[in-house]
């Protein structure tokens, strides 16, 4: 057991320095970098791979037999034996072909996206969408070759639950969205929009990552062209990135709460799992929970402007003097149908998520091919949202994520919006005085609660376990529709 | 051969990551990141060596047989037998050590240094000092310890060449060095103290670096507490730090210079060496001679501050308008006996290095002992430089090398300064407009015949070869001491 954690203690510090590269290549790496950076990540990964799919690692797990159930141990024998099949079951050539494939593909994306040519990318796309169907049958699976991609990102979900998720969803929202659409004249953004001294949001910013439990000393905030978290084998050094806009305040300040809690969840992981297989959030799904928790359930919430927004005001006078906390909070969440994904509301969000879902099953299983997709595309934007893309650069080139292979990973962002409710619920059963506290920018008592609940366990659980244990039942969409039922019936008088 | 070049840019993507680990570690890296810095560098280096160190290399070595002398191939097969022998002669474990105990190091240094505790960093010098004996064991060495640790950075240097190069140089600067003593009453150092806002250093000094030839699209520079340059297995992505102090402009103003000199060396290196051992600088000793030509020869010189002390003059006017050209010249070229070698003059400089090479020698060879090291300190400084520092932080604690493991390196300061007069002699020599050029702030001649002669060869030739292919002699140390003698004879005068 000594000498596999040894081994393991490589691969994730083989993963960590990768993680480092891409934070540098994100943040300060010159130009000139690029070609270098590229072999030396490509190496990290491939070294960290031969020493997982190794015939040394299959024997120290035979070896290692059946640990004591519920242990440490026997989570890290768990994981590393589903790791080891992952890695053994897809052929090396496979894996550098994808590599090659979505390296080229994600230029060719930027170029298409900026041309707003689908054609340009469509070549690419169909090379990588042979490839994961290719990966799929390698990777094997039960019911349906999506949930061998699925997996990946959210162990042990499969496509027929998350049907029935989207199909609640979207059941659930049909009125609200109705109702919402018809005020789509009305602009209510307009305070968010003006001059914000990037500096002082930035100041701002780490005011609330601080008073949300950030650890500073554990972790730095710079700037990136596309925000993101990112963290090195462990809570002791946890990162978040952003980027900012001096005539318009959501992008930085929404992007800072967001990472904020992605950081919260890596920060609170128990220390002595670091350099192990179960150190890290316990799914992309989870960790998606607590990012939209701070930056919606808390971040978008009235309380939560109630102790802020005084201070907000008072950093920017100029732009934000006349706007009363009424219309402040009614402009932080405004609803209305739009083309574009990561700028949606939280209504019509996951209407997005649920299209890119249904696309990307029906590519997969082939009843979709990427010459149809575009127009597909279109017709699901009308059906779901209720209006069409004046182009392809803002309807199905929007997102990078298949362009660098990452099939089967939206969904996830819906099952975070999702338990992001079902998980604050639960800490507000246990914990009642959790509203008054946002209202004193307290959070101590919730970050508490999840640190507890969520954090500390890393990936020791399996995410239908780990969910089951800290809210009592499985994954429940009930208390994501009424908190939207509430909150939005309430800012447009619809129920 | 292609195998083994498949390895070894193995080799050097693994140092490249180390690397960027370091810089990361001294520019941006949260305290909490300390812990899991040390096993992740650790681990990158343990992978490097015991690649370097296998027996696949060896075979494949045995098949390289001898290539045509003279060519990149033999080049790269003679460094890497050598590379092969140095890895396989330490233990992989003791490499390791060595990389945990230095990152463990560092940190401590600079809090020990900041409280002026040499008590606090003993314990860390301790294990550093017997990790380094116990390599010299492993490494071998004909005549002494020393030449084990010394033949890393300067391949083919011995410590018996040294004693007769510091003892050359004392003897040719006693007179000197007395004769500017009896002028250290006399303050010429004046101008370079005053308000010197941050940000304006930091744009005059970029804009020096940009006329010297930097390529900013190649690399960048950040603030850290001791001003290093680095590198990432090739030409694309040199970096330089440097640290500010808002009331004294020297610091940062020849940190900059002389980092400048070391990224020009290795953005100019042939980018077809890139992922090979032959890759960087030729040695410490040639690295060094690239920062003291540009920092002293060319950044101390009249002819360069015709052309920019007006430019700095119109950055500081409040504080540099009453001193003109004559006054700053001399004020940076003030030499006088002083404590901290990074901001000794040219002429006692090398008297800081002798003191640290001797009381290394003493270290290495066990007849000092880490406890006895700040008296010895203090005895070799009132010796050599006639003073003794008030603290340790100024004595003992100033350089960081010896918490880094860098045994054997500070010799190579004082053979860049010799060099660096050898060099810029041998391209006056071609090329007479040099000093005309730099009245007019243009560098491109002079920067063309160090890339030409120096920088373009990276590690083909050794040492000793590109230093006589370049100059027509062997290391000579008449013109420094010529250069100083005029230098200062005319500042002082004195002869």
């Amino acid at each position: 057991m000594d000498l596999l954690k040894e081994r393991l203690a490589t691969v994730s510090d083989l993963d960590s320095a990768s993680s480092v590269l891409s934070w540098d290549q994100q943040t300060y790496m010159p130009a000139g970098g690029v070609a270098g950076r590229a072999e030396q990540r490509a190496t990290l990964n491939r070294l960290s791979h031969e020493i997982l799919a190794s015939t040394e690692i299959a024997q120290l797990l035979d070896a290692a037999g059946e640990p004591e159930p519920g242990t440490d141990t026997a989570a890290i024998i768990r994981l590393t034996r589903r790791e080891h099949e992952r890695a053994t079951k897809l052929p090396s050539r496979l894996v550098a072909e994808i590599s090659r494939a979505t390296t080229l593909a994600e230029p060719a994306w930027e170029q298409a996206r900026a041309a707003s040519d689908f054609p340009m990318f469509a070549p690419h796309l169909e090379k990588i969408l042979g490839l994961q169907r290719e990966a799929v049958e390698h990777l094997g699976y039960e019911d349906h070759p999506y949930d061998a991609l699925l997996d990946r990102y959210e162990p042990g979900s499969r496509k027929a639950r998350l049907e029935t998720m989207f199909d609640d969803l979207k059941r659930g929202t049909a009125d609200m969205v109705r109702g919402t659409s018809a005020h789509s004249e009305e602009v209510r953004e307009a305070p968010l929009h003006g001059k914000f001294d990037e500096l002082k949001q930035e100041e701002f910013g780490r005011m609330i990552s601080t008073s949300f439990g950030y650890d500073w000393d554990r972790g730095r905030q710079d700037r990136a062209v596309h925000p993101f978290c990112i963290n090195f084998g462990g809570p002791g050094d946890v990162r978040m990135t952003t980027r900012f806009d001096p005539d318009w305040l959501s992008p930085a300040l929404f992007a800072t709460l967001h990472e904020t809690g992605h950081a919260l969840y890596e920060q609170g992981v128990d220390p002595a799992y670091s350099r192990t297989p179960i150190s890290g959030g316990a799914s992309l799904g989870l960790h998606e929970s607590q990012s939209r928790l701070w930056e919606n359930v808390v971040g978008r919430s009235l309380p939560f402007w109630r102790h802020f927004y005084p201070r907000l005001q008072k950093a920017f006078p100029e732009t934000l003097g006349s706007a009363d906390l009424e219309t402040f909070y009614r402009a932080v969440n405004a609803a209305r149908p739009s083309e574009i994904r990561v700028e949606a509301d939280e209504l019509t969000y996951n209407l997005h998520v649920a299209l890119r879902f249904e696309l990307e099953v029906a590519l997969i299983e082939g009843s979709l091919t990427v010459s149809d997709l575009p127009d597909a595309w279109n017709a699901k934007m009308k059906e779901h949202i209720g209006i069409v893309p004046k182009n392809d650069a803002d309807g199905v080139l929007q997102d990078s994520h298949w362009a660098i292979g990452y099939f089967g990973y939206f969904p996830t962002y819906t099952m975070g919006n999702i338990l992001s409710l079902q998980l604050f619920d639960a800490a507000l059963e246990a914990q009642p005085g959790i509203f008054d506290d946002m209202e004193h920018g307290e959070f101590g008592v919730l970050l508490g609660w999840l640190r507890e609940n969520v954090h500390r366990h890393g990936k020791k659980y399996e995410p239908d376990d780990l969910i089951e244990r800290a809210t009592g039942r499985p994954l429940d969409v009930q208390p994501y529709l009424r908190y939207l039922g509430e909150k939005f019936g309430a800012l447009y008088g619809i129920s």
